[in-house]
């Protein structure tokens, strides 16, 4: 006992001194990425290099498995520092407050506050409106006494009708408030500080937003135009180190409207499988599919795969914030932990309204999104403008010539037309906006001609 | 040009070196927290020592300063350090799931869906109905097209009606989904990882749990029913450290029913401005004041206190999941940005319930709330249970003789009536439980008849 006690008294001793150099080598290691810094300020280079990055990964885990440690934890470590070194390098940078679709949003909204008129070409929010059902639901709803606590997973109705449609069991659900908390509680309940994840870009902010939230880093797998939007598998296939544990999808996507062929998505799904990653598929869209029939990811029977959906897109039901998520029973509970933490459970009213909306077609909100969609694509082919055809979602994503996205979106903003900055997508879409077909004809027809206007009245 | 690219190469093999440095040294820490581990198992003691935590903390960061590094990065680092550790020595460990007032509330759920009939009083939701104007404002909001995205912060309507009552500038306030968001955004958008909060215990759960979520280490204060449930200043003042960033009160308390005394508060307050701590003030049961007169946070101008509010008890309208925070414009911004990130905004229904609720009496509420607990309280009085009453709230906290609270709670329930264990608002705690006064008086006679013939049984 008393030895014990000794023992470990020295042991304390050792671990503080060992503590100390750390710290000091931790401080020489900040000192030198200032100084590295300050020269690729000097030659005008990224501040983020995947490369020489990928290289120091490399060596770290060499040395690693030489002393015999354990990897995952060295790599998490790692990309803290990286991380940090990162953040010295970029702070005499100048900082711009980063243009979102969200940020615009909100200008949008303080200028109607304001008396203007704003055309929302902006925001996935479709003016269409929810099935009548769901109106009678909320009278409803009050008349029943549904305004309780629920289970944190939803309501057991709720949980079974939809388990019932996606052929699932109940307990393989979560009842989200929205999309978003979905792939929130996906991410931070499956991940942890340093570790990685990929995500296909251009793509909704959110992802990236919810990794930097937990202190995870992103790995970006960038597409073009040129391309066609498909991602190159045989990178993505190179991107993925021992601390990747998840790849996130997003198809249709959101901004461009691709949806993967069969091929590529097989390829994506063995190359999650064979790294065990978890298969983020934010799948929102789905139902909005045109040009080619669209396969989600539960369809591949994969363990590690999380499906998000939600009411928003498809009946139109954004403000309600209803969503869910299906997966493992594991996984489910893992969310479900951090949904009890956060916000007990969803709005019970909602869950009602959300029951009553799930029978219903929603048929015609697809028909009306694409006439919409034709149409703002044949407006844009006579603009002469560079964009993809869409598969599928409710968005356009053209090429701008001669003009950054920002100005474009904010001399529109000025005449009242509000679009998505397509850098809200990914820093290297510079020259693009996403136009949301979320209003009527008359709208889009309005909106696209004042950009017509903004953009001729540059070149 | 080309000096700048050598001095880069350089530094970068700099770099290289002391990263290993580095990688050597933790490997060498995790080595001798098994060490540690070990002996730690043979003494039998516990894996985390807060005070050798605390000195470490300590030392790390007296030479981070000494050296000129930034504390808040080096205590993240040694955060994982020490969480690795700790996971190393806990490893062989046995795991016990903790019951909680939601453990047991989920479980007479599975009861009720079972077709047993249970009496609620481990939940507290007031089983009298909101304002009849809210169930009018639910039909009214799918007419009048309120259910679209709002600003995260709340629609300007609701806002404004808030803040006026509140004597508050609206970009003072967050609307969240129930004060529970508020509570979670505050911790995680406040705090860093290996910082430290004060919770007074017996406490609501939700602090500990949003601190773990974030990584932010929970150190307890302890109140005793000995003491009338009155907190120790002299020992709050002891506990904080250079890393404690915020203090959380909850008076009216969940789930004692205490309300500080005036001077305990003002104490409260300047121990928090000497310190520049963050406090946060969960005042959702500020309406159920019975005792003395409340006074909150607010009255204090304190810019660093967060006072959380919600119209679940209030109005009875826990399901609507619709709360608020109110604190500096500076405070409201970054929990702005958590909930952006989380869930985009409130359900815009439930934001329009919330404002016809607004200018509505809730004095009915109080009063049947306060007979009720009078109710409680007498018969536990004829069972000589031994407790305080209540200043406020809706709960009173009996100690439970010669029993441990898990034992009695599910006894109980076995025999149809859920109350919370004492355990559950801290570890300390059990020899108490929760009775909730949310059921009609019939319903409580019945509940408290089956809890004294459980205890007299065992007797």
């Amino acid at each position: 006992m008393m030895k014990d006690d000794g023992e470990l008294e020295a042991l304390r001793e050792k671990v503080r001194l060992v503590t100390a150099d750390i710290v000091r080598d931790v401080h020489k290691r900040m000192d030198l990425a200032r100084e590295i810094g300050e020269i690729k300020g000097r030659l005008g280079i990224d501040v983020r290099d995947e490369k020489v990055e990928q290289e120091v990964r490399n060596s770290v885990l060499a040395l690693a498995d030489d002393i015999g440690m354990n990897r995952e934890f060295m790599l998490r470590l790692l990309n803290i520092l990286l991380e940090e070194s990162e953040s010295l390098q970029a702070k005499r940078r100048p900082q711009v407050q980063k243009q979102t679709h969200l940020t615009i949003f909100m200008k949008a909204r303080q200028l109607e506050a304001a008396g203007r008129n704003i055309i929302h070409m902006e925001v996935g929010e479709p003016d269409y409106a929810p099935p009548a059902l769901v109106g009678d639901s909320l009278s409803d709803s009050f008349a029943r006494g549904k305004y309780h606590y629920t289970d944190t997973r939803g309501t057991m109705e709720l949980r079974q009708a939809i388990a019932k449609q996606a052929k699932v069991h109940e307990e393989q659900l979560i009842v989200t408030p929205g999309g978003r908390f979905g792939v929130f509680s996906a991410i931070v309940s499956l991940l942890r500080p340093g570790q990685e994840i990929i995500v296909i870009e251009p793509a909704w902010p959110a992802y990236r937003e919810c990794a930097d939230f937990a202190g995870v880093r992103t790995k970006v797998l960038k597409t073009r135009l040129e391309d066609k939007w498909a991602p190159d598998i045989r990178h993505l296939e190179e991107m993925i180190t021992p601390t990747t544990k998840m790849i996130v999808l997003n198809y249709p996507n959101n901004p461009t409207g691709k949806i993967l062929d069969n091929a590529t998505m097989d390829r994506i799904v063995s190359l999650a499988k064979d790294n065990d990653l978890f298969l983020l598929s934010d799948e929102v869209y789905a139902d909005y599919a045109f040009a080619r029939e669209f396969h989600g990811v539960l369809e591949y029977g994969y363990e590690n795969s999380i499906m998000i959906s939600s009411f928003s897109k498809r009946y139109a039901m954004t403000g309600f914030r209803v969503g869910y998520a299906i997966s493992s029973k594991e996984i489910i509970s893992k969310m479900t932990r951090v949904q009890a933490i956060g916000i007990t459970s969803v709005a019970e009213p909602m869950q009602y309204a959300a029951l009553a909306a799930l029978g219903e077609d929603h048929l015609e909100n697809v028909k009306t999104m694409k006439s919409r969609l034709d149409f703002v694509t044949r407006k844009l082919r006579e603009l002469s403008l560079n964009f993809v055809q869409p598969d599928g979602a409710m968005y356009v994503y053209p090429k701008i010539p001669n003009m950054d996205d920002v100005t474009l979106v904010e001399r529109m903003l000025e005449k009242g037309v509000a679009v998505a900055p397509g850098s809200g997508f990914g820093e290297s879409y510079k020259h693009f906006i996403r136009i949301s077909a979320c209003q009527p004809e008359k709208q889009l027809a309005k909106g696209l001609e004042v950009m017509a206007a903004v953009i001729k009245e540059r070149s």
